[in-house]
């Protein structure tokens, strides 16, 4: 028989979960353990700024249980959150996790979540250090917080660049909207769970250590991570610097199995790398004599491709894009809002 | 027509949080606004440590919209994560509001929410400075995530208890238990909404200021808010500590009020003492040579009662409860899991 969540308690489960993290958890020195209601504890290294995110994700919003197994459910929690230090130039350190658990939830499930953590937590020492468990009687939501440091000299913000520097992104964006459409649209494709689109959604990876590298070498004039798709995010440089952006849509990257989806169903694969996408790469700018530096130190860190796919320009106008025929686009012309409430995509024309 | 959530989506939720934080709220010097999907950042102090804490509250479990005012449960929310970090001796900083909301709360609702956590969090010149909003189907929720800080030296934990130490509580434990009663009941007491129990449930204080000035005193040993109920925190010292505790019946503080409906409910109002209620008031520890100080400090700073209810005993055995007729109950003789799993309340006898 299946032991659930309401047979064993809060305390129950608080001391389950205790145990995994013992087990196979790390927890930097100095941190205060602080599970249940207790309040967590450290002591902040000198010269650091710290970095708080949170992010939390809903049963049937954001995931459907019986789609994922619970360690990637945990694993794409953590890397959302993980992302989002990274890009500021941090290093993910202490995390805390409340969960709001319906009764029928297995306590496997609830295991198998902190498991999912701790993957993506270990390998930075950083560790699950306090959180919140609370009874839901619909819905599993997971919510994260994360604290990271950054010294104070290496922190990257999004207001800073500058007209007339390169934009350049990593990866291939587009992958998760493009899986996210295959899951949705029931695809035929055999093998659904294992297609590589299907993956890129259901376990992006982050960027983070790449982040950190960028921030320390002082190249990039701002840096974002993408989880508002290409234009959602190079939209928020735009407007926090004051500053448009001119994309080229030859130079935009797009992969073979992600053409060859879109191909399929009969979508242009362009509105998967533009719109709405949980990727997690990220956009960086920077001037343009040092793109191939920044190409160079990236490639190290985790062999990622590293696409420049145009630049920004003066004056907060929008993201115009250029097609092959040199015809141009712009992506919004009225600010970001009405392009959310469109519900998203590359509204060019 | 009333403008509800669904009806401006999250960037335009989002704004409107923006407005009232930016009218009504502060912010530390040296805090970044990270609101949405961005990271928030700040400067830690020399010398403290950061404290950080979450609760969660899920409608339908911790409140029902229909009985409570957004204002007043925006309050609630942050005054049970207040009291955590004055419970250890801290000040509150920065606060991580997540909420999960179905498209049907009027936006007015949210912003009333806001407001709440503006009226606790102000007086501490702390602020919201980041946080996530995520659509739900069905039930709304408040992740709080508050970030405090303490000077090194004055750090107060659960674990440092002493035998022989006089256990104090600040207040009148067990009013919000008796208020959640008279709620559930349907007690036809009039004018329901505002009788001081119902009040003391929908809107407890916390004792943050009392918290800290008790910790820069260094005159208690170990200090811990109550949110488990009388019993379950004092186990919390006491399974920390290592000892066991012995309280004198007469000597717990029972108000009149708690008196009175006890006797019109037919209950024994020990069992709203000592039972499970979310008070936020504060159990110390400390030599027995030092309660008149302490008593005298905590009475300063907003003019809070204090009792004396027993005494720490060597070695973790429970907690014995002294009757006026001599007579003694154990109120867990096995841990406190099977405590919990029995649904709270005093389990003497």
């Amino acid at each position: 028989m299946t032991e659930r969540v309401g047979d064993i308690g809060e305390f129950g489960l608080i001391a389950r979960i205790r145990e995994v993290l013992e087990a196979e958890g790390r927890l930097p020195p100095g941190a205060v353990l602080g599970l249940g209601d207790d309040a967590a504890c450290f002591t902040p290294r000198p010269g650091c700024e710290i970095l708080v995110t949170c992010d939390a994700m809903v049963e049937g919003r954001h995931f459907l249980a019986e789609r994922t197994s619970a360690r990637d459910l945990g694993r794409r929690a953590m890397v959302m959150n993980i992302s989002d230090i990274g890009a500021m130039g941090g290093t993910p350190c202490y995390a805390l996790v409340s969960l709001g658990l319906p009764a029928r939830i297995p306590v496997a499930f609830v295991e198998d979540l902190y498991r999912g953590f701790l993957m993506e937590l270990n390998p930075f020492s950083a560790g699950v250090f306090g959180g919140n468990l609370t009874s839901t009687n619909e819905r599993l939501f997971i919510d994260i917080t994360l604290i990271g440091e950054v010294r104070r000299e290496h922190l990257m913000r999004r207001s800073t660049a500058r007209a007339g520097d390169a934009i350049l992104v990593t990866g291939y964006p587009g992958q998760a909207a493009g899986g996210l459409h295959l899951l949705v649209a029931g695809s035929a494709a055999p093998d659904l769970a294992n297609h590589p689109l299907v993956r890129a959604y259901q376990l992006p990876r982050h960027r983070a250590r790449e982040g950190r590298e960028v921030a320390r070498s002082g190249l990039a004039s701002a840096m974002i991570d993408m989880s508002d798709g290409l234009l959602g995010d190079l939209g928020h440089i735009c407007e926090q610097s004051g500053l448009g952006a001119l994309l080229v849509q030859e130079l935009l990257p797009v992969s073979d199995v992600l053409r060859a989806a879109a191909l399929e169903s009969r979508r242009d694969p362009f509105d998967w790398v533009l719109g709405d996408s949980d990727d997690y790469e990220l956009i960086l700018t920077c001037p343009s004599e040092r793109v191939e530096s920044l190409r160079a130190l990236i490639h190290a860190v985790a062999g990622a491709a590293v696409s420049e796919v145009g630049r920004l320009t003066e004056a907060w106008a929008g993201i115009r894009i250029r097609r092959p025929d040199g015809s141009e686009g712009f992506s919004f012309p009225a600010g970001w809002d009405h392009f959310r409430r469109r519900g998203g995509g590359s509204q060019t024309g």
